[in-house]
């Protein structure tokens, strides 16, 4: 039950205030009582906006001013957004990806679910860059979830509407925002069939395995939103414009730690003297990562039963908070997380590095993943959209660039620390997740390659993408919040509170 | 929220009268407003209540008067309760199951969650009378669902209420009755922490593919559902009985129509020259077979990560009208559907050939599908029972005793009309399913035969246990209801309305 029920709310973006509330049927759990927000957007001068980012400036950034200069935005030059990165206004620092025919991509219209998020706002203003038309869908509970938690980005990220209004500012292209719950199906249908959609990116659920181990709520929350989300999604495409492209991001998790080659999400075993490819089985590790395996498998049906086109993205742990479109302007910054909940163990290795705080490796260490930089993963999301699967194609790409173990992330982030005159120690703490430390891992990832991928390596980005941006900001760190807090097996059914 | 606060109700089940409100956050979908049920118990005599039987008694019945005689019920002799099946009461006509240590099972504790369904009702009588102390949990839904959809069982079927009084009157064992939504985690964690079961049986789940199709509201509930509830009963048992033995309906559905053979749960995968034992990959092709999928994913996970022990009943189709205890009595007869809806194929040929109506064989009849006997559904959630799970483990067993193609089964019930006088015809219709209608299917179902599942086979019972029961109710079958009207590939977003 969304009380936005005036759907014009994106076009009326700047007016001076709108309120909503949270659904029942997804938010009931996180909320003793109904809870109603209250977002202002007053038009205020964006020097007055900027005052929040005193600290940005103070310590001084990467992108530094002095390697930005002024630029007149396209359509209404202003005052406000006079400082961008000109190496990458517009143009972008790599060519547009081609498709497979060779053939320069057409605009097409496409939707981002989740677009304020950390990967989903990366990959809206890229997608907008490249000259594709951009529409952010998103109810902005990842910032309740922050609120509610007592966390926070490293870096101080702006409003949703702040970040569209400079975008728009700097490059003269503007994005659509549709604030609202695709949980609620009226919402959704609205919006698509105002925006007719090309292509969905889909990265509109709770992402966080630790979240959906604090406690019951949390876990029922994370699988009935990602599950009901994604099923409302499925219906709208098939009802409202079923040629378009679901781009839905998946996890490399949904794998679990097979004692096996993972391959990328069909395997062909011969049984019994028979044949025959089937799905990858799935041996997820936390309701997180179980309610993708649930998407997974629901999106497969819809695409054989009515002929859906997807993209299922499966991706590793995404690290690094610059890309070209939000280094262009300290208002389109990507957040950072770096605490136990939202935070992963790069993260988290780089801002322990930076405050002299030992890496905390979880157990033996010897648990390994598969990681890529964010630039990749927005350049995985635009390959997949330029490249679309066929009608009723269910297709699975492992979206990743490296695998690496834990322990091997702390010796990484030790020796980068070294040559920033970091002193860094390493100890291991009780592993709360319940996960094999010592394990065979060995995950294909030829199919984004295949189709022009390029991969950032961390060897070649860790200081200048992630350690820097540690050391900058290392007086917002929070330490209450970089040790684990959430037990795997500890989970109990009492909603838990801060 | 549940309107029934005191949760003293299942001790007051025969006061006057109660009322409960089911929840939003699993109805809502199903009702344009809130419903509020009344359902009266008024201590009213059983020759009244018997009153709506009139057309069971006048149209016969398979165990007729003759073959009943009286028996003083253990407790309370009461006149109400006079013709029983005497073969059967108390002892049963099988033995006891023992454990896998040759020990008679002890009394346990089992919760029935789903009790007042087709396979919970036969459930709960057949391990009450076998000895267990059991509890039904249901918040009566199934019933709802007929009212909505203007549908109803072949057979008449009494109130829960008067089921368990029947039931008492007649073995002088009680079943205990919770009236609520397992997805409502206040009424579950009361319920277990009242009845303390060691063991549950869930049932508890909307069981219908069609159901699951009609719309997308009834795709959501669906899964929100099933999923929600399962996960309840998971942190429940967690959190309250930890020792707690969970035996989860699943389904054969959850494989699909893979072109190797079907093994229980698992599949060992050597690839690369590297060999893993997996769980087994699953293809559902339905919202509701989808949601099972889910449920076997999620409670994979708990027993890895809690310890929770369970077993996965991967049922087949489920056949037959009568087990030893429901024909004890009219008042415990089952529920018999045969609708497009709730209906199977089985049941709907039976129907058909009984009113002269051409069997409808959805496409080509190549789809082959595992089957058992209801009597053998109970025989083998007792032997689940009897032999529990180890703590931590996952534990599938395929649960059926044969497969037929269903051009056989119109084959079989074509020829066994004929032995009862029916002229009976074959149609095919077209398939309202997205299936393949020629495929390999070859199941294993070794696990429960080897605890010691003695099956009764279709040939042996299908004239007996179904098509005397369709010929005697044929006047209460409505043929609106035989025809398919439910699409795989048509279904909308639009909520569909009778």
């Amino acid at each position: 039950m969304i009380s936005i029920s005036d759907f014009t709310l994106h076009r009326s973006l700047y007016t001076n205030s709108f309120n909503f509330a949270l659904s029942p049927g997804t938010m009931s759990q996180l909320l003793s009582s109904s809870c109603s927000l209250t977002f202002s957007s007053t038009n205020k001068p964006y020097n007055q906006c900027s005052a929040s980012f005193s600290n940005f400036n103070r310590v001084g950034c990467d992108f530094s001013r002095t390697r930005f200069r002024r630029l007149f935005s396209q359509q209404k030059p202003s005052k406000r957004f006079t400082f961008v990165n000109a190496a990458t206004v517009s143009t972008g620092q790599e060519t547009p990806v081609k498709t497979s025919s060779g053939e320069p991509f057409k605009p097409k219209r496409v939707m981002v679910i989740g677009g304020d998020g950390y990967c989903g706002w990366a990959t809206a203003l890229h997608l907008s860059n490249k000259g594709y038309d951009v529409a952010i869908v998103d109810n902005l509970v990842r910032r309740l979830f922050d609120h509610q938690l007592g966390l926070d980005s490293l870096t101080p990220i702006s409003s949703i509407q702040d970040r569209l209004q400079c975008w728009k500012s700097i490059t003269g292209k503007s994005i659509e925002l549709f604030v609202g719950d695709i949980c609620e199906f009226e919402f959704l249908s609205e919006t698509f069939r105002s925006y007719e959609p090309d292509a969905v990116v889909h990265f509109g659920e709770q992402r966080s395995a630790p979240y959906s181990m604090i406690d019951r709520s949390r876990a029922v929350y994370t699988q009935q939103n990602n599950v009901v989300g994604t099923l409302n999604v499925l219906f709208a495409i098939k009802e409202y414009k079923e040629d378009c492209h679901l781009v839905k991001l998946g996890t490399m998790g949904e794998y679990g730690t097979p004692n096996i080659d993972i391959e990328e999400g069909y395997i062909t075993i011969t049984h019994n003297g028979r044949t025959d490819t089937l799905p990858y089985p799935k041996q997820a590790s936390s309701f997180y990562h179980l309610s993708k395996v649930h998407d997974s498998h629901n999106i497969a049906f819809t695409c054989k039963a009515w002929g859906i086109r997807a993209t299922d993205l499966n991706q590793g742990v995404v690290y690094g908070v610059k890309t070209d479109e939000t280094a262009m302007h300290e208002e389109l910054c990507n957040r950072f997380d770096y605490d136990a909940i939202f935070g992963t163990a790069l993260n988290r290795f780089c801002v322990q590095a930076a405050v002299g705080h030992p890496l905390t490796v979880y157990g033996k260490g010897g648990q390994t993943r598969a990681f890529l930089d964010i630039r990749d993963t927005v350049q995985c999301v635009e390959l997949a959209i330029a490249n679309p699967a066929n009608p009723g194609e269910f297709r699975v790409f492992n979206q990743f660039t490296e695998q690496f173990k834990v322990s091997e992330l702390a010796n990484i982030v030790t020796k980068a620390g070294e040559k920033l005159g970091l002193d860094v120690k390493t100890i291991s703490v009780p592993n709360p997740r319940v996960e094999l430390e010592e394990h065979y891992y060995n995950c294909k990832n030829t199919k984004l390659v295949d189709l022009g991928l390029r991969p950032h390596f961390l060897s070649d980005s860790l200081i200048d993408s992630l350690l820097n941006f540690a050391v900058q900001y290392k007086d917002r760190v929070d330490t209450k919040q970089i040790m684990p807090g959430v037990s795997w097996r500890k989970v109990g059914v009492k909603t838990k509170t801060i």
